[in-house]
């Protein structure tokens, strides 16, 4: 090839890799020990009920898991979710309901059907930098919202879309939450503000992206009902996946909107992937099924509770003062904020020479900013590397200040 | 919602739903006997090595299946693929490799990475549609060029490349092509044309797409080399799939392209699906690592071999004066000509209401014309749906002339 670069479209001129993903390459290396990365603990794994679950599929249901299946997901799947939903007070028709690839697939679905170059998309700040990218790639603008302690501060949202109306530019098409166990703060949304973000949605007619991974992974008290379930006409689209409650490896994860969003996004994924492996929905509907997910999920929870609160008292014990960190009641991360001068990007090479690794917060700022955060990882890492892990890092930050 | 159409993107205003889509829907419904679809024969899923590996996996590989996995794809599957590309004569280091959710996943980051709105692709004529459906997602426009029983002339894009160039216009970023038992009309292009089609876009320094499924699914002469194989200098993206040899339901597919491309196309597929399932991965790795495949494909070969000539026979028997079919020597499909004014689209409502399908040869014309083509598939149904399906169809074209 003589000149590539000039066949690249717009979009491909523009992307640019993740820090996550650059990081994520570094787990692979021996003695680092990774904070970085949102992997679920192996443990976590239902080793035993995946082995029955196998068999039996790959004997009794051939067909239906190694055949295509219908792009919106299999039928069995579907009635199963909608009666999920029902039971949670959440009246989601079959035809509300989209099985993707992941929600990663759900975010750049929802980024397809609704994105122009320069369309305004909300967001948390700091927010999830898997949705960041997937929007970014349909070369959007952010409003980026700063989160407080208890998400996403809906009041400065409220008055930032009453600015931006009577500015007489455009508005925001979507708000982007991840209201429950954010990523990555870990904090939660309480129901005022989130029956507040539907009002909101209602008022202006756009839509809420409530991204919900990690509402099954409380330590003790259970959060909020979603945002989703204050919905009543049809303005939040709700994003739910197995990555965090049985594996990610399978990348099975599913969506409830209305049902004109719904057909739009099933022509949309035709063209990604035809449909989702049929093989990971017949494993995720079994796994629901024979009910093994209650069993498991009590055993994640006291899991990731035990790794949290050991994290954080390494923390308490080794950071120097000056550092804040939050303290998640559920989910999978803890936001660190070093002190200011210091700068979470230029420590990292020094981390990674000293063995330890972490996502650093500019990552997660759609506009700039960000430079004392980092996110660090608690579900995968083990006891021993949490202790010597954060001991590293704090010898980096206390040779930093 | 009060106006949703206002906030769909210009991509969502655009997309429209497949033919193939709404036919495969009605393969559901019971008495319909469909040609439409390109399902493999379930007869086809190596159900007792299946149950061997799934076993193997989850018991012995949990940590790998299930956990999330680099997005290029697995080390040791990369690295297999390697040795089996330079086993067929290309040069295949790992780099040049990316696994993808399906060949499907792989035209959409091609056309994500190429495509502006306006940008050309040339395409056979007719072409398979879910190519033409990832790359118009991209809102570009086709330079279709006719295919005879030798599928794509190249003369023809030659001359047409030449126009173009001479106009001053844009060339085409793409040339696509199914050189191989092609979808739809089960041609094989010959090895002097690969040559000339490399040196076609080496002389525009432009790509080629070669989409390969089939390659495997000879009846009795092994195909020509792949094109890529005759590719110097990094002008060819190849496409390769297990969703014919072994299953589509896992989603496992793979292509090869030079490793600037990689690189790009791997930053993209983070923010779709950020990997390919690690359990289909794993899968296809334990299927080709215990050569499996070897006993399979000759079973499929001589299976499909049989229903291509029985539906062949069946349409010499039954089908009237003035329609045309294709012998296809290898894939899954046979293409149809019915004499004009006979329209495929008009006759299939009533093909349905007498219980047979097919593909309407519309949706294979990028740029409108196919009236009078339909696709069949012999791969999926059995020896009496197809005899049946034939009669029924013969019918339906008699009633119509």
């Amino acid at each position: 090839m003589k000149n590539l670069e000039r066949l690249f479209s717009q979009t491909a001129k523009a992307i640019r890799s993740s820090e996550i993903r650059d990081l994520l390459k570094l787990v692979a290396k021996p003695n680092i020990i990774s904070f970085a990365g949102g992997m679920p603990d192996p443990s976590s794994f239902p080793k035993s009920e995946l082995v029955k679950i196998a068999e039996y599929v790959a004997t009794e249901k051939t067909e239906l898991a190694f055949q295509y299946g219908p792009t919106e997901g299999m039928p069995q799947m579907l009635e199963f979710l909608s009666q999920k939903f029902k039971s949670q007070g959440i009246d989601a028709a079959v035809n509300t309901l989209l099985i993707t690839s992941g929600s990663q697939q759900a975010l750049d679905i929802i980024g397809k059907i609704f994105l122009d170059p320069r369309d305004l998309v909300m967001t948390e700040e700091p927010a999830y930098l898997g949705a960041l990218n997937a929007f970014r790639q349909y070369r959007c603008n952010f409003v980026p919202i700063a989160c407080d302690s208890e998400g996403l501060q809906v009041d400065v949202a409220s008055e930032q879309l009453k600015k931006l109306d009577r500015g007489g530019g455009s508005l925001p098409k979507l708000i982007y939450t991840n209201p429950t166990f954010q990523n990555p703060t870990g904090s939660v949304m309480p129901v005022s503000r989130r029956k507040k973000l539907v009002d909101l949605a209602c008022e202006y007619d756009i839509f809420v992206v409530e991204d919900d991974p990690y509402s099954r992974i409380y330590f003790e008290e259970e959060p909020p009902p979603s945002i989703k379930s204050f919905d009543k006409e049809g303005h939040v689209i709700f994003l739910s996946t197995y990555s965090k409650i049985l594996s990610p490896g399978i990348r099975l994860a599913y969506l409830c909107a209305q049902p004109e969003l719904i057909k739009k996004m099933a022509i949309a994924k035709q063209a990604l992937d035809l449909c989702t492996s049929s093989l990971s929905q017949i494993l995720g509907y079994e796994y629901e099924k024979r009910s093994y997910e209650e069993k498991k999920i009590r055993e994640i929870r006291e899991n990731y509770k035990r790794k949290a609160e050991l994290m954080i008292s390494c923390m308490e014990e080794n950071f120097p003062d000056g550092c804040e960190w939050t303290k998640p009641k559920g989910g999978m991360f803890t936001w660190v904020k070093v002190p200011s001068p210091l700068n979470t990007k230029e420590m990292l090479p020094k981390a990674i020479e000293k063995g330890v690794a972490y996502v650093v917060g500019t990552a997660f700022y759609a506009n700039g900013g960000g430079e004392q955060g980092m996110r660090l990882n608690f579900s995968y890492p083990t006891h021993e590397e949490i202790k010597k892990g954060i001991k590293r890092l704090s010898e980096i930050i206390r040779d930093q200040i």
